[in-house]
């Protein structure tokens, strides 16, 4: 493709200028320090609660640590990043604006439900392409607590949650972006890939993978249709969070346009937790879910050189209670990030 | 400053291209009619529902509405935009996703409480900077109705409303930027200053310029300090929806840092209604009450050369009925962005 340009009909860019992932952090929830990447967080809290009163502010606790973390890890200052991209998934995004109030940073706020660590990304290789700052930081969460009761029933409530549902992971990941490559770079943003907003009609919001899955799908075919590639050219195709349900229509789809990627599809939700022993149904979901796999799990094998090539691509259910209620179904959203090891 | 970048201790940055506001365009509800601006709307609606069945919906439709007009009279069609970034109040920022789910356009969720249509076309100004596009959108809306519900209480509980109180303005503004200058081009986009979180701990969601004047001052400080400018360089300085409380509290903020911008101070919030007659107590506010009296008034000053250079700061208070019922303050974010004449 062209190199630099996302002209008409294409929506996918190749940054200008190197984009390195120059340090990253995770922090966890309980549930989530007891799977199968329980050793490889940074930081696994001992309650839920995080010392706080409320999940929100529990919440708003897990982003500023993780990116304190990140920062200290990439040995620079608070001073020294131009720009924090960050979101979550409470109404006006306000784990966003209370956790990261106390840093000296603007902050571009950002939804995209739980695609929304792939936005951050997008837009901080956006930024460091545009040769507007050395670094950017780029900050997700989610917490089980705070979005059960944004979305669905207080716990107090104690519903009974079907088989397609979604345990949202408690979680937080950071991430320090930069064209300069550091000792500790992990690795480079090569390509991204914007997405269009896909809405089949599907109206339970207790099967959320299903409603995301037609996005990915839409997503990893521009993908491949923009840098005129094909499942063989990556050793991974990373999902966000579409459980066990919304993988196999992720599958299907891509079937029905002749591509198998079923050898190499991994889903964050599906990976973060041991779904025989765990109890969470469908897998992990929440911005949270691929944020702090991407940290600790998929960085770490990209360092490692086990996967060199990577697609992964955040998914995203846009709904909130009001539309739900109203009857509305829930489109769904999927942003590519195409990573390398350097 | 050094040209482009915007290296520590910076918030600024100038774009290394050219970024112009191609075409705009305005839609607003029947009292925004009925205020000084009503001639120089694109479209009014009959009544606040527009069509629809619920005020979300509505407020969806006024942003879908409101892009279409801008595209139309920027002489593009759909596919030629190749981002959309869009926000709005709403939880989970769905008038954004279902008003501009239609578009076959990759759509970046945005999230700046009231700031969102400085935030929206600094990010715009920053995918052209970066050389990704040759033409992206930015949308944001605010529905009375809708805000009403999401923030304070439903109308039919006829609630009492204190003077400090803002009017929430039912509108939706759209923006076609490019580098390419067109031959309707309205104005040039010549520097982004963003904003970082101020929070002086007032609490009282019915006093919502207070919460934000600090946050208009901080941003407007940081602008003259980035580029070496002050108030004497500017024909207005215009912030978002301060009201007639918020104004006072950054006059005074101001003066405290030895300069007075009073006399080519402007606030959206105070001009978009008769404040004598149009019982709007403060002013207006919302995501819409800047973005459509930029497209219908400012842009207008600037293309007839009335005001050559404008420093144009949207507003924000960053809060949710969440964080607000659960005792926490109001932090208040302003994202600058500079306009000239061409």
């Amino acid at each position: 493709m062209d190199k630099t340009m996302n002209h008409a009909n294409k929506q996918s860019f190749i940054p200008s200028r190197p984009v390195y992932i120059t340090a990253s952090a995770s922090v966890a929830g309980t549930k989530e320090g007891r799977g199968p990447f329980g050793d490889l967080f940074d930081m696994i809290g001992k309650d839920d609660f995080f010392g706080c009163k409320t999940w929100e502010e529990a919440e708003s606790t897990l982003q500023k640590e993780a990116l304190l973390l990140a920062i200290g890890k990439a040995g620079l200052a608070q001073e020294d990043i131009s720009y924090l991209f960050a979101g979550d998934l409470l109404g006006q995004s306000i784990a966003s604006s209370f956790g990261l109030a106390s840093f000296p940073i603007p902050l571009i706020g950002l939804y995209g439900a739980c695609s929304t660590c792939g936005l951050s990304l997008s837009l901080g290789a956006m930024a460091l392409a545009a040769g507007i700052a050395d670094y950017v930081g780029c900050v997700t969460s989610s917490h089980f607590a705070s979005a059960e009761k944004e979305f669905r029933f207080p716990l107090a409530y104690g519903n009974q949650r079907p088989l397609s549902a979604h345990w949202t992971v408690t979680g937080s990941g950071a991430f320090i972006l930069s064209s300069i490559r550091g000792e500790k770079c992990r690795a480079e943003i090569t390509g991204i890939t914007s997405g269009k907003i896909i809405d089949y009609g599907l109206k339970d919001s207790l099967n959320m993978g299903a409603c995301m899955a037609p996005a990915a799908a839409d997503t990893i075919c521009r993908h491949f249709c923009d840098f005129d590639s094909g499942p063989e050219d990556y050793d991974k195709i990373i999902t966000g969070d579409l459980g066990t349900i919304g993988q196999k229509v992720l599958w299907d789809l891509m079937r029905e346009k002749r591509m198998d990627i079923s050898k190499l599809h991994l889903d964050c939700g599906m990976e973060i937790y041991d779904l025989q022993t765990q109890s969470a149904h469908a897998g992990g979901s929440g911005c949270g879910c691929c944020a702090i796999t991407l940290s600790a799990y998929i960085l770490k094998q990209i360092e490692e050189k086990a996967w060199r090539k990577v697609l992964f691509v955040p998914t995203g259910a846009l709904l909130s209670k009001t539309s739900f209620n109203e009857g509305q179904s829930i489109p769904g959203v999927a942003h590519g990030v195409m990573l390398e090891s350097v």
